[in-house]
């Protein structure tokens, strides 16, 4: 038993809080001295005026939105509402945007977001969407970089923790999802917990997208009630191929820490999709009664539609083979990554002294040769050194994930020993390693998971911050850590807090972005039912208990900025649509005493604000975004008289 | 008439669109060249590893919250919670924080944040709270610079537009705001609109801050129904005094951009309020039934609670005279800042050519020897030219705030020409300016509207951010610019976005704040009633269709992990206890399905999430903080029967 080996069983006794003071110890030393470090302002510092070179997608985790920072200067550009309400904008509270939250569970106003995916031509990021995935109630979402916001998220059956995901295929004919934790497939199953091994599923969903982007579940594929940790796609050699982690191949329901923790090797599971999906055009898959929803932004409104979804296809690996194979990889393998040329399969056994690196062409020889170890659910598990391509010894303690530069090198964390280790992709040979500070998760290199990486930058996104920023009390955003890997040598230059907490990443030359931005809406273009396309279409109509005011913004003042009439016990609705038609002029609405956000609306955009006074009274309104020099005079009033009350319907801008 | 007055009057025809296209046209010809700025990356470029100099408060605008940032780095170190539902750590959502959002009107998710304010000993600012307004249901909240937590939020009644505020007096006897929309005091006042002029009134807060904190309204000042704009406490000299800036003292009710427009001059109120509360001791003040709520955390429980008041003292200036005095100010003045030393009250008039600066000595001579010039409500009107202490002439077009440097200088905004000017105190000459990106509104530098500026550094917040960094679609977060005044001239040396819309923003040197961080919260402190401070001490428990869970959280589980005996219909109430005792170590709780949001819990700390099942299954719950080398491990089921079911409460950690 080497040295490491010993420690990786010492800290793995109970008392696994050690991990995090023993990898705190291990950094301390090291830390670089600003004697050392005289350029690298230079090389981070993005001067006033001037444009960052890539575009971060940074996940926010548990903010259940999607951050958007400058690489190399760690500017915080913008966050993208997506799983969670974002009182902010007023995504999910609007009329337009709430049905975007819609489950088959209700509204749900938050979301756990891990994973950013750009999608993909020929196996290269293409700028036109990120792909997120939300881990709590199994989603996909789907981000428009042409305007920074989400159009689509649909809903995962048969699915709990979807942390495998959103993985996509080399031209996005698939985005791809998977359990983390393994439920009883097909709805509302009431089953004993300790049934698990009986009735506890894994649910792969592949996920077609259309042309324009619209998603679908095209089918599913059931495996063990193992946790489903990571996932690529392969790509090149291995495109038409996905490869996922398992862990807990145990089945434990209770204690994982102890109880998944017992066998000496889990799984890479390589999963065939293309024959998958021939199989389900060929009939092959069952049709499983689950109800899971799709949102979407309808294009020719503007307004989030949910549409119920009744059935599921599903590919049993029980039943259907030659669909999935095992590969036995050591214990609880956490990052799955996949080399740019296809070939290597990187498995990080987070409690294992190696990183084991699987080859894509020794699994097809030892699938052709049948060099099995055994079946699981009559599949077969590869023999593990068949399909073995090589190892990195003594990479550090707990690594977890990889990128590659596509200059021939990859780059892994290591949780425990705060670091990350470079290593060569052609003999498996360690070549440098930094300290990080504190507790990498992932790492990531603008398109450092795809075909095409441009290996010039390297951010790490660490798990702990303690004193790495100013303190801001006991809870404390996430640090990152940007390296410069363009030499031979990592160089650490720039560090910056990240909001919330970021899982992955994903970067992008800006040029790919930045130049398809849409900056407005096109007011002709508005087909909102009720658009005011201009002051003298404004009006404000009854409907029972309903008053629809329909209302433009224009700096500096609303129309109308004056309305009598509304009763306690109505439900009205203020459609404000901004007048505007240039770029960076959004105007806001507020109403004081309203139970709802505000509506931030930009240039030709029409949004809703629903609002139910309880008490008469004066309401007043006005713009919260300062739009103008006459920004502070853009307000109006509400007169809210009791119910029953004849005050009738009026509205004007003035006597 | 000067060309600039030209100018102004041209501008201000109705196409008012162009205030900005003429402010960007402004402002490009004289960026700085890459070359000019070698040396500002060494200024601004904050070490990996290194602290910033000082916390910067920035005002989050129209999120609701105020966002922390690093000086001079930019670095993005924190958003605290504060008016907005913040699904991130459950703020708004969870049981202990939810009562902080009540109103008069129920539970409101959003707010208009737009000016903190540092607590203040001596003048100074102390480091122990931040205050926050809320504009549009009008509020002010107190943030504990120990943990960066919210902890009370009280509502002003009589109120619309909470903008002239929360500003403090020198030693935080008093916190103060006012109205921007005036309204009819009283409760449910149901008046026609038009009845304006007879009916609406501004309303002044004083709020009482005691030693621990805790607020509650004094009493009220009540005066014309004008807009109240800015405001700050008199100091040294002045203190006792308070001056707010007014603008449509037309008292219009309708498409202000013009109708407030018209008077050549309005307002700047002078308030006595030591002698407001001497007359509020001596009974002077009615008592006016109103109701408003007062949130405020629990100290013994760490649980949010809401108490409902329901009067207020008020003393109206129709009748108690000697409290306020009206000087002239030209234009809707905007920005309101008061001199170091308390003398110099400056009223920047945004639609006018000069910026007044008034005399406080000036001013009591002129009460003395009655130089007045008419009266409102009784009350005098000081002649302008007997208060006023000079002019600066032609500072920009549409000046808006002021701050000082404490030796010797002011630096104005101007909205429209986009630039800040500096100017001398002594004789108010313009002495440098520099051209920002684009459309100033305030400005900050630390300690600059107190009596002890700290004069390193001065952050201007801009309005439009368009072409200033990578695009971000139609939505862009607002600019920032950080300057070093050390010298004669201003030198630009950062310029970063700010999440939302910063407003105002206040800041402090680091070490006054960040040696008194709470880290954790002491175990043994913690007395919320389903606590369970140990393992053994878990339990759940059914009361009716209740049922509580207490729960505990330590790298790297859950106990209990299994549950099984919750039936649809059931609410459930996860009390989930985090057992560390460090540094850094939250765990988060979410579970499927949930029309809730997830717990982060902090060390030593309890929070509950209600959960309402309306579906028979197994639903998964996890961390959601990754917490230690094992915490994809941490998870736990819950199992869910249907409504009548026999299945028994039952819970643990395996068998």
């Amino acid at each position: 038993m080497n040295s490491l080996t010993k420690n990786i069983k010492r800290i793995l006794l109970p008392a696994l809080g050690l991990f995090i003071a023993v990898g705190l110890a291990g950094c301390q030393s090291s830390d670089k001295s600003s004697s050392e470090n005289k350029n690298i302002a230079d090389k981070a510092f993005v001067e006033p005026g001037e444009y960052d070179e890539y575009y971060g997608f940074l996940s926010g985790g548990y903010s259940g939105q999607l951050s958007v920072y400058g690489i190399p200067s760690g500017r915080h550009l913008y966050t993208i509402p997506v799983f969670s309400e974002s009182p902010t904008n007023g995504y999910g509270y609007s009329e337009e945007t709430k049905a975007l939250l819609n489950t088959s569970y209700g509204k749900v106003p938050w979301g756990d977001l891990h994973h950013p995916e750009l999608s993909q031509t020929d196996g290269k990021p293409d700028g036109r969407w990120v792909f997120v995935n939300e881990n709590n109630t199994p989603r996909i979402a789907r981000i428009d970089l042409k305007t920074f916001r989400t159009d689509e998220i649909i809903e995962l059956p048969n699915t709990g923790g979807n942390h495998a995901s959103p993985f996509v295929t080399s031209n996005t004919e698939y985005v791809f999802g998977h359990s983390r934790f393994a439920i009883p497939v097909g709805d509302n199953q009431d089953v004993p917990i300790d049934s698990y091994s009986e009735n506890f599923k894994g649910a792969l969903s592949f996920i077609k997208v259309q042309d324009d982007g619209a998603m679908d579940i095209d089918f599913q594929i059931l495996v063990p009630g193992y946790d489903y940790d990571l996932s690529r796609a392969g790509k090149k050699a291995s495109s038409g191929w996905a490869f996922f982690s398992t862990y807990n191949t145990e089945e434990a329901n209770t204690l994982l820490e102890i109880n998944a923790s017992k066998k000496d090797k889990d799984y890479v599971l390589a999963v065939n999709w293309k024959k998958a999906a021939e199989y389900v055009k060929q009939g092959k898959a069952e049709t499983m009664n689950v109800e899971y929803l799709r949102n979407y932004v309808d294009s020719e409104t503007g307004i989030a539609k949910s549409e119920i979804k009744k059935s599921v296809r599903v590919l049993d690996t029980k039943k259907v083979k030659g669909l999935v194979y095992y590969i036995p990889t050591p214990k609880s393998p956490h990052g799955l990554n996949v080399s740019p040329d296809g070939e290597l399969i990187v498995a990080s056994s987070k409690l294992d002294a190696n990183v084991p690196v699987h080859s894509f062409e020794k699994m097809l020889q030892a699938i052709e040769n049948e060099e099995f170890d055994g079946e699981v659910w009559g599949n077969p598990v590869l023999k593990y050194e068949s399909v073995l391509a090589g190892r990195v010894e003594n990479p550090g303690l707990g690594p977890l994930h990889t990128e590659f530069d596509g200059n021939g090198y990859a780059y892994t964390t290591n949780f425990i020993s705060s670091n990350v280790i470079k290593w060569r992709l052609d003999d498996f040979k360690v070549v440098d390693q930094v300290d990080v500070f504190y507790s990498p998760g992932h790492l990531m290199i603008p398109g450092g998971d795809s075909g095409q990486p441009w290996g010039k930058y390297m951010l790490v996104m660490n798990k702990i911050t303690k004193d790495r920023y100013l303190p801001t009390g006991p809870e404390l955003f996430h640090p990152a850590q940007l390296f410069d890997i363009s030499g031979d040598k990592m160089e650490l230059i720039n560090d910056f807090p990240t909001e919330a907490e970021p899982h992955y990443a994903q970067a992008i030359p800006a040029d790919m972005v930045k130049e398809n931005q849409v900056r407005f809406f096109k007011l002709e273009d508005n087909n909102h039912p009720y658009a005011a396309k201009s002051e003298s279409a404004t009006k404000v109509e009854r409907n029972g208990n309903e008053v629809h005011v329909s209302m433009t913004s224009i700096r500096s003042h609303f129309a109308p900025d004056n309305i009598e009439g509304v009763k306690v016990g109505d439900t009205v609705y203020f459609h404000v649509t901004n007048l505007e038609q240039s770029w960076d002029v959004p105007h806001g609405f507020g109403i004081k005493g309203a139970t709802n956000a505000q509506l931030l609306i930009m240039p030709g955009e029409t949004l809703t604000l629903t609002w139910q006074p309880t008490k008469t009274g004066i309401y007043p309104f006005y713009c919260t975004d300062f739009c103008s020099a006459l920004h502070q005079e853009m307000q109006g009033y509400v007169r809210v008289s009791p119910q029953g009350s004849d005050v009738p319907i009026s509205f004007g801008t003035g006597s």
